[in-house]
């Protein structure tokens, strides 16, 4: 079964939305195992979108079109449809009927442009929105299924969710698709190709997408039967595994965040943090993980000099002798904000984010994460060298992945 | 000028990563009044690569693709469009040398596979890539422009920048596209378009844009001419402004952390932040700004009473009359961090962020921002309601805008 998504409006092509409905739907339809081999996007336009429509008649089987079917005059969608398909529009009784209904709830009442919204190429099969006033609709052609959405994205997924993935969900899928994504961190893309050169491909595909501080792997198997698809994609994950171990942190929709905080509750563990170059972005992190009060107590952003004096503790000769950025500094941070807090860890960052700052020793990009525990201290150099955002970022991925290592004893 | 866009890879078109560069790329043009009229997306699939280029080819005189250039096995780019025109792949000395170069500067070797990044259809010409390894390409066909760049978005959007912005900038637009961006705070967009009724439409178009915690007005000036367009866009943005007043905080790609920077900056105002809900974003946001050590003291992520009490000195009763949640405990807060620190300034963030903590008097989403300054202190209560990062990036920009006020004396 050929798939194709067709998404319309002029402010996905100008680039002012990200096209967050085109990502739903592809991710969706590949966990059914309804593959999107296109993917086409036009503007608020009769005659693009006719012609979107016509060629993705020729090169698909299944067509999910979204946007476009609001009651403004940018909204074109129906009746360029409706043209390209020579059917007429027409007024739809119970679409009208419903729109009041709903108006009347809200104490508003029906104007011409509302009305418009009932008005549906001939033959449509209206699938109802549970959130918004334009309903979405079904409409066959050539034995070719065309499911029509609105394009704001909670009516969108709503009505894919309740009236259209069932629908799909019993389509015989010819080929079952079976994906899993592991994040690695610590290793760069050309070394984790070079590493992972000989693992089987029969029936997988490996995909390396880098971030700026990390590499994910995604894997596909491919099958006509569920059962197969599963069991390639297992031996190909163990088989990574195996060579990768501690540089694979999670899989599919883990975060570094999620992945210490579980391990830091497992293990009844407290944290402390006292961050320079990473400026509270590290707090930032751990704390978007809900119920982090249960191990974070504090985190300072020792900015200045004297913060980290006086918050601390760093001695004024340690910072005189090696300055801010350095390993020693890192310790004693580390130690400093493991004291005062009283918690089981102390981990610290200090760093050059730049872009200001370097010197002909310490280039941007340089950075220190500290840890502090029971049986002593530690720091790791780290040379990122990117941009002052990706430097903070990176850091941030180094220092929780120092917390991750040292919490499962790598 | 007829104009699409090509987005490849398969972490596109199954979801996976929303498709940031097409958005980049279509604003950017747009900007140029290059304005796209297509978009397509294909996966890292060598025939449908060719028939997206045949296409684009058949419809459009300029053309810019982004994806699937890298060194690993799912970058087809390269042969893919090569034989989709029909052209050999040639290894460049010159394109294999530089990589060799940048691989040498961080001590590593080349090995087989990045060499393929030196092979090139027949024709290309090399867009120096000055962030990555892999180049951009430039080709003509039957007098159409090709450009491909790579789909690490740093990467394309450094080469779109620093190479074909210029050669673009040149190509005269039939019709002039003027943008501009007003960005709004503490108004929602009904009231916002209530507020804007009777701006003169003329020659404007006027787009709403909301996102979780502010509403971006986004005004589109089209005429014949570059002065009656950008006179357009000036009539509109002022009429707009008098409406509005200290509802703006910024144009175009301002940040409100950039405009609070500057301020601070200018007016030589220290500061220093203790945060609850917000976890360190506050600290994050404001030292993302490059030179924040200029106003920026410490900050203290006070995620316990004890670290409240500690590190803040905020009064034991007001925590146990009033709550950590309250406008008390905002006030202490703000003042405690100003006196601990020596600074002008002391801002603080209090409150639920979710999805537990809530009571029946404090509901998630319920946050106080507290200030204190040389003359006095003050708390201002919100109650957003969100998801918790939500929460936490509300209650950040709110206590950015109570700063931004204080400071302009609004």
């Amino acid at each position: 079964m050929m798939v194709e998504i067709i998404t319309i409006g002029d402010e996905l092509l100008l680039g002012q939305t990200a096209d967050t409905n085109a990502a739903f739907l592809g991710r969706r339809l590949a966990e059914m195992g309804l593959e999107p081999l296109w993917r086409t996007t036009v503007g608020d336009h009769p005659k693009r979108i006719g012609q979107a429509l016509s060629l993705a008649l020729q090169r698909a089987d299944l067509i999910l079109i979204t946007g476009g079917l609001g009651p403004t005059e940018d909204d074109v969608t129906r009746s360029a449809l409706a043209q390209a398909l020579g059917r007429r529009l027409i007024l739809e009784q119970r679409v009208l009927q419903r729109i009041q209904e709903r108006l009347k709830k809200n104490g508003q009442r029906l104007h011409s442009k509302l009305e418009s919204l009932a008005l549906l190429p001939q033959g449509a099969k209206v699938l109802d929105n549970p959130v918004g006033t334009a309903p979405g609709l079904r409409l066959e052609k050539n034995g070719k299924s065309l499911y029509i959405l609105p394009g704001v994205p909670q009516e969108m997924r709503a009505i894919f969710e309740q009236q259209i993935a069932v629908a799909l969900g019993n389509t015989a899928a010819e080929r079952v698709v079976r994906r899993r994504r592991l994040r690695t961190v610590g290793i760069g893309e050309s070394a984790l190709s070079e590493r992972l050169r000989r693992i089987s491909r029969e029936g997988i595909r490996l995909a390396y997408l880098p971030g700026p501080c990390n590499v994910d792997l995604w894997l596909t198997a491919r099958s006509n039967r569920a059962k197969e698809a599963q069991a390639l994609l297992s031996r190909a994950t163990q088989q990574i595994e195996e060579r990768l171990e501690d540089q694979i942190y999670g899989v599919d929709n883990d975060t570094m965040e999620r992945v210490v905080a579980t391990l830091l509750i497992m293990k009844r563990v407290t944290i402390a943090l006292a961050e320079s170059c990473t400026g509270g972005l590290l707090a930032d992190r751990l704390t978007d993980v809900p119920g982090s009060s249960a191990y974070l107590e504090r985190g300072v952003v020792a900015y200045s000099n004297r913060a980290k004096r006086e918050i601390l503790k760093v001695p004024r000769r340690i910072l005189d002798r090696h300055g801010a950025v350095s390993q020693e500094v890192a310790i004693a941070m580390a130690e400093g904000v493991r004291k005062i807090s009283g918690t089981d860890l102390g981990l610290s960052t200090t760093g050059i984010a730049g872009p200001t700052g370097a010197t002909a020793e310490k280039p941007i990009g340089l950075a220190f994460v500290g840890l502090a525990h029971h049986e002593g201290s530690c720091a790791q150099r780290f040379v990122f060298g990117q941009d002052r955002r990706t430097n903070k970022e990176c850091c941030v991925m180094a220092a929780l992945n120092l917390i991750r290592k040292h919490l499962l004893k790598l």
